[in-house]
């Protein structure tokens, strides 16, 4: 079995890419890492005047993945729920660090996985500037870090009442659907169930919509822990209620097929949609939809803010509907 | 049992520190955290002209610390060894994350953890800037960012051909003899073993040290995984040799009292220590003489860079020692 240097090495330090400085922490015209692996810290250059914005998340299994999971899906996903918070601030990618820890120094395992995880890094053009492994329970903690013009970042806080309430994408729930395809407790006929397994595995970090609704959104979060609970949290930090129809929320046809309760569970209360979930004011309607076109992706308008505290929900005929799930709680 | 949102509420959010900016990422004249905790990212700002210092490090039970430590050590330590990797390079600490696995919602353990690492973190004023936790085996991850001059940054490549090799502390390879009396391997009598312990479980990282030797030494790193180990990754990245001597390496009443094999062993190839090994000019020896005093910490000469490459081993006789030991490896 390789030693962890030499494991490093092999699947994680790759030749520094054209334009990057070698070597002494010299500083650059770009913005990136002016010091990559193989020194106790990575030095990072942000362009002049921008704030650095940070975001860490752990992955175990059992909890953020199931075993069944294609290691190479696992570093493209354990990657992608990162920059999926840099989106929702409306920073642009420009670095991260990986933790690893794994049972054994598994080739079978890391080989894919290190595959998974720069194709999706290359297709941002970001480095791993530095990381550490160690052999554990297997557990992923990436951190991710990218760049935003100081007092623009997309925050929580910034929603008003009045704003129109949007969500990007167009298979909301498709991620808990594919669970709850594993648990047996949907059905998939043809291929509906690798499609949504798809969207469970390999999410999109909508990195592009976030950089292009930056002055234009007056809030974002990225939908984790399910459309419900992360809205609850940008109402608790902008101190303001909403109103959410569910049958705006978008959705695929292999979502579209199951019973109604399921539907509204998976669109609700699902998790691991790594879509944006965000407020603009009205008179930013078409700034909006321009803002979507340019990134490339669908975007429905699925409620609005109020001032009265609280989270309704209804349907299109704007009766109440029953919300009888939490937000997904790790520790639950 | 608590949730998520709970326990990271009342364990890990914090009123912010006066000077500190509230809320919608405003820029601030002070480096640091310019959005903290409670957002999809944290925003930092480093000052103007810096290059932003990034370490990772992850801790998991019987690779990095036994589970007799108490929780408020562990919770030291976790900060410490990454603050350690900032004071290798020269970096000012300025914040951290903390990604967190724990088995339960254990308020027993969560307090004093905690507790533990705010006492660090308060001492050289960071903060908590953002974070991740979830249920699963017990595994600590923090990424600790810090800041230095562009170009300033201590590196390992800087080594050169009469440098003389130093190594703070007065200590070293007691975290060893530590591990070794928890095995068995070492009888330590009265105070020794608390002592030692300590040693062990809440090392104190040498960041006024490395600040001081910004523009003193040529090359520096911290000692993780034990001198030679961590010698050897100085010398293959600046392309020399060294020859260091045993007898000159610092060490306790404690660790003296101990067989000339264990001693050897503790101190060669211990790990854990958290010291800084660094090179200098010889010119330069009355400014590190200097910097050691200004942070208070006791250095040692220990050696000296040549050109033939190679690590030689001797005595204060200069006959040669035998280091029949690797360097650790975390999956060994």
């Amino acid at each position: 079995m390789a030693g962890e240097f030499d494991l490093i090495a092999r699947y994680f330090t790759r030749p520094p890419r054209a334009g990057a400085t070698a070597g002494d922490g010299a500083s650059r015209a770009l913005a990136g890492v002016a010091l990559g692996i193989g020194d106790d810290c990575a030095l990072l250059q942000p362009t002049a005047g921008m704030q650095l914005a940070v975001s860490t998340d752990m992955l175990v299994e059992g909890r953020h993945f199931l075993s069944t999971v294609p290691p190479d899906r696992l570093g493209h996903k354990a990657l992608a729920v990162n920059l999926s918070d840099l989106a929702a601030c409306g920073a642009e990618p420009l670095a991260f660090t990986l933790a690893l820890a794994l049972p054994r120094g598994d080739e079978a395992f890391l080989a894919p996985f290190a595959r998974g995880l720069f194709a999706l890094a290359d297709a941002y053009h970001i480095e791993l500037a530095g990381g550490d492994t160690t052999a554990g329970p297997l557990n992923i903690c990436i951190t991710v870090f990218g760049q935003v013009p100081a007092g623009q970042a997309l925050l929580r806080s910034g929603a008003r009442p009045g704003d129109e309430l949007w969500v990007s994408g167009s298979a909301l729930g498709d991620a808990r659907l594919a669970l709850e395809a594993f648990r047996g407790r949907a059905q998939l006929p043809g291929d509906g169930f690798e499609t949504v397994r798809r969207a469970m595995e390999l999410p999109q970090p909508r990195v592009a919509l976030g950089l292009a609704l930056r002055g234009v959104a007056s809030s974002a979060i990225d939908l984790s822990d399910g459309l419900l609970g992360d809205l609850g949290h940008v109402l608790k930090r902008s101190g303001v209620g909403a109103v959410v129809d569910v049958d705006a929320l978008p959705r695929s046809a292999h979502l579209a097929a199951q019973a109604g309760p399921l539907q509204h569970e998976c669109l609700l209360a699902g998790g691991d949609d790594y879509e944006l979930l965000f407020t603009a004011p009205a008179a930013a309607h078409a700034a909006v939809r321009a803002a979507g076109k340019a990134a490339g992706v669908a975007l429905s308008r699925c409620g609005r803010i109020e001032a009265a505290p609280g989270l309704r929900v209804v349907d299109a005929a704007g009766r109440a509907v029953a919300t009888p799930w939490h937000a997904f709680d790790h520790f639950a």
